[in-house]
């Protein structure tokens, strides 16, 4: 990234208006508690059912805040979000995994990175609704007792730490697809490209980083 | 139950261990939990899908909570709970329903009931940990949300009404026998069916004003 580093406030100008963005991200909150609560149900273990169950707590948790803020500004949550439904659901489909383990994975990657993108789009949100939006998304999920959860199984089996390494490298194409699609459309291409790129490049490095915590190359 | 009013003090002695209260509660509510979140994935409406995913939010809260109570007295909740996995995921299978309504009638049935009996039980747990765990099983479960959204579907389709009473009047028998298995073994069991059977009265005296919030006979 050389010597300009990228601030939150380069992105601003591609946040979408507040109803769109609480829309898309509450319902994609809706959907990666989704992912977990499946994870939690399907468990190979009573320990990685009781973990598991924290982290998708975290993310029901992030939900409801958004929920609150919908509903805070006197409009209907459901309403708010169905226009993005078939989007987010048609991302679930294909980043839900093949196993519980390539399941556990996505969830880790897929939010890990989505969090990253738009707690960096809320720096574009007007007022104390974006600040509150921030901290919302910004706010713990776990990712500390997923990783736990992954480490022990990928150190004791070579193999499935390949497939996974694999499963990441395939994941983070559609999620930033996904992340594409909640910016803002705009006219000049080229200058959202330019805005976006740096963003891009910082969180594929966040998608390394959370690669390199289960040993896996991204 | 005429003029002898049940307490909770009755069921007292039925009671069991601290430990085996917290191992088969703290599994239970994450069960209860897997219930809601399997009808938030599958639920027929972003309105019912948000609605239903607090519902199952209050449930982990139960269980997070239960959790800290474990952990609080040095236990490994996983541990704790596990000896007690068997019987309650035998539960949830013949509980689980056979379509989306059947499932969330189980979810507000099934927990409606047990959670009543645990509160009582959990009356008999010893000094401030008794009295922590009877708040966190008390605490609002959601069931206005389950009632409304099953009550317009119940409403505008009477065959399903006719289906979701019979599958109420087979629940009830099966969470009997669950809320049974909690209690401690004891030798004097003449003596014990004259404290549970008030309490059961009880029991399904609270079930029939479920059933009758659908406008289902029990």
């Amino acid at each position: 990234m050389g010597d300009a580093p990228t601030t939150k406030v380069d992105l601003a100008t591609l946040t979408p208006d507040l109803t769109t963005f609480l829309g898309k991200s509450a319902y994609l909150q809706l959907a990666i508690f989704e992912n977990l609560s499946r994870v939690v149900r399907t468990a190979p273990s009573t320990e990685a059912k009781s973990a598991l169950s924290k982290v998708a707590g975290l993310a029901l948790v992030k939900h409801q805040g958004l929920v609150a803020e919908i509903e805070r500004h006197g409009e209907d949550p459901a309403a708010i979000m169905e226009p993005f439904v078939d989007e987010i659901d048609g991302f679930q489909r294909i980043t839900e995994g093949n196993d519980w383990f390539e399941s556990v994975t996505s969830c880790y990657l897929t939010a890990g990175l989505l969090d990253d993108f738009l707690v960096r789009l809320a720096a574009g949100l007007p007022g104390a609704a974006g600040d509150r939006i921030v901290a919302i998304l910004e706010a713990d999920s776990g990712e500390a007792i997923v990783v736990a959860e992954l480490l022990t199984a990928i150190e004791s089996n070579p193999r499935l730490g390949a497939r996974l390494a694999m499963w990441g490298r395939r994941l983070v194409g559609d999620t930033m697809l996904l992340a594409r699609w909640t910016l803002r459309p705009s006219d000049n291409h080229d200058s959202d490209e330019a805005r976006i790129e740096p963003v891009f490049t910082e969180l594929i490095a966040a998608h390394t980083r959370r690669m390199d915590a289960l040993g896996l190359t991204a």
